[in-house]
């Protein structure tokens, strides 16, 4: 066994031989993180994964699993337990022809370590202003949040706002806020707050499951955590991409267990359908997929293990011009 | 099964409904990739990875293998093949008190894919001349090209280089190069062409196994690579890091099978030796490594697997505070 950490601080003089005495002034630790936006090329289109931020997750709002076994997967991960970052992530994408923003971030809706999705993109080199259509996987505040600023003003002044018709129809709904559960109601008002400059500006549309949004850009159908939860496949020149929204909260979990589901899915049981569904053909047709709650930039692929169970295989940092489908 | 991507491409109008007619102007592409740098803190140490950037190296240089079992490793992780992508990185580390870097990439010494450790170095908020310490892990180009610039004038000047005595005494040595199969006398000559100015300056100075070369980092042999090749202990208020050098070159292959060699180990019995004590020790402490040829930013966890085999679970994209030691 190597004890190298023992002797590290030990107080000692290295054994530099042959060395001229130099001087030297401390440089200050300047102590920022690298932006938060990475990108790849998709076939055509540029593809910017946004960085929001990370909060951390009580890893007991995961159902359907023992203490023991959660346990187990978060430390062979090295994830926190009981708190696990979860990464928040947007992806905006450059068909050539559309610059398409897909979910937003939480704004400040969910506290100060989220809401740098607008920072992000211009530190990527582009304005909200330049967007043309906004797509959103589903109306949760921490991916429509940011359709405004601080102040409720609508960011995406040129774009237009694309949401499925069943979540539109759930979550902007009286009368299903009205039968919520008390704790449930917050969310409810955030997705109606979020919407409503959109809608009294005529930029809010609603769309079918299967519908080609933009040339390129296709809904897939996704429910189970939301009504209307929505996945988005991308393709350019044969290469694919599939953002799969909120597929996955807890990568160290889920992709083992996607049987395990989490408190904030509406609809467990078909979640862990979907969630099952899409990770087989995920693995099995070999595409790219992006997550909202993957480790940013959240990009990567799917990798069947037999019984069931999945891996996550995040890409690898690479140049802009690397293509990225095997 | 889902076939959302058959219908992607198809030429189709999506049902948008309520949605006033919006026009806008199309974006440009940015086409620029986000910064080659990260950040962590270590205790009361900043670690900033520096990406060199990414060479493909062919996966026949890997030894002690099959052409079956290489390709399953390959695939798993979606790595290519017969052509690997090989990162190079390099590690700033400022203890408050010293600006050490850790290697200095190839600079043009292996293509135009290489090179990238001083401008994003740049990019980071350091310029060379604050850096007053740079320790290389081994005498090969790409960890000590980067010590000059084009025309071959050294970029740090206010620096002491220091080196292992074994890796002095091999690379720097005419007889051992003179001895040395025809292949392996570039390898010589850059060596000795980088080393030259500081030499010639005083700069240059050596050191044995165990060393502390400033507080808090220290030497740990880990040859076989090459005979010097040195791993650095790098500890601050407890938390731990070690950078480990060239002790794996193809992340998805040697995790799993540490008793894969690759062509340029000079002593490929004594390499994987060394891998595999340190993955040992490194998985049972659960320490942080870096890694020169990791993908990028190359920080992260080793898991053991049993059987003695190992898994790399790089850290996760998270902003500067993050403690990152489980």
């Amino acid at each position: 066994m190597y004890k190298f950490f023992l002797y590290v601080l030990a107080v000692g003089t290295a054994a530099l031989m042959g060395l001229a005495t130099l001087t030297y002034a401390e440089a200050p630790k300047v102590l920022t993180q690298v932006p938060g936006y990475y990108r790849i090329q998709l076939g055509q289109f540029e593809i910017t994964a946004l960085y929001d931020g990370a909060i951390e997750l009580d890893t007991k709002l995961l159902k359907n699993t023992t203490a023991t076994d959660l346990q187990r997967l978060l430390s062979r991960m090295f994830v926190g337990n009981p708190k696990m970052q979860t990464a928040v992530n947007a992806y905006l994408i450059n068909t050539g022809k559309n610059l398409v923003l897909v979910d937003t971030g939480a704004a400040k809706l969910f506290g100060p370590s989220l809401g740098f999705v607008l920072q992000n993109m211009k530190a990527s080199g582009y304005e909200p202003t330049q967007v043309d259509t906004v797509i959103i996987t589903h109306l949760h505040g921490d991916h429509m949040g940011g359709l405004n600023d601080a102040g409720g003003q609508p960011l995406f002044s040129k774009a237009k706002i694309l949401v499925s018709q069943a979540d539109n129809d759930f979550w902007l709904s009286q009368k299903v806020a009205d039968e919520a559960p008390e704790a449930m109601k917050p969310f409810f008002k955030m997705a109606r707050d979020s919407a409503a400059p959109y809608l009294a500006s005529g930029q809010w549309a609603t769309f079918t499951e299967g519908s080609v949004l933009v040339p390129g850009i296709q809904a897939v159908k996704a429910s189970g955590h939301t009504p209307g939860h929505t996945a988005y496949a991308v393709e350019s020149d044969g290469q694919k991409l599939l953002i799969w929204g909120d597929l996955v909260h807890a990568h160290a979990v889920q992709f083992a267990r996607p049987g395990v589901s989490i408190e904030f899915d509406v609809d467990q049981k078909q979640a862990i359908a979907t969630r099952r569904s899409i990770m087989k053909t995920a693995a099995a047709e070999k595409f790219l997929v992006a997550g909202m709650h993957l480790p940013f930039p959240g990009i990567g692929h799917v990798r069947a293990d037999g019984k069931g169970s999945y891996s996550w295989v995040p890409i690898e940092f690479a140049p802009l011009t690397k293509v990225v489908n095997p």
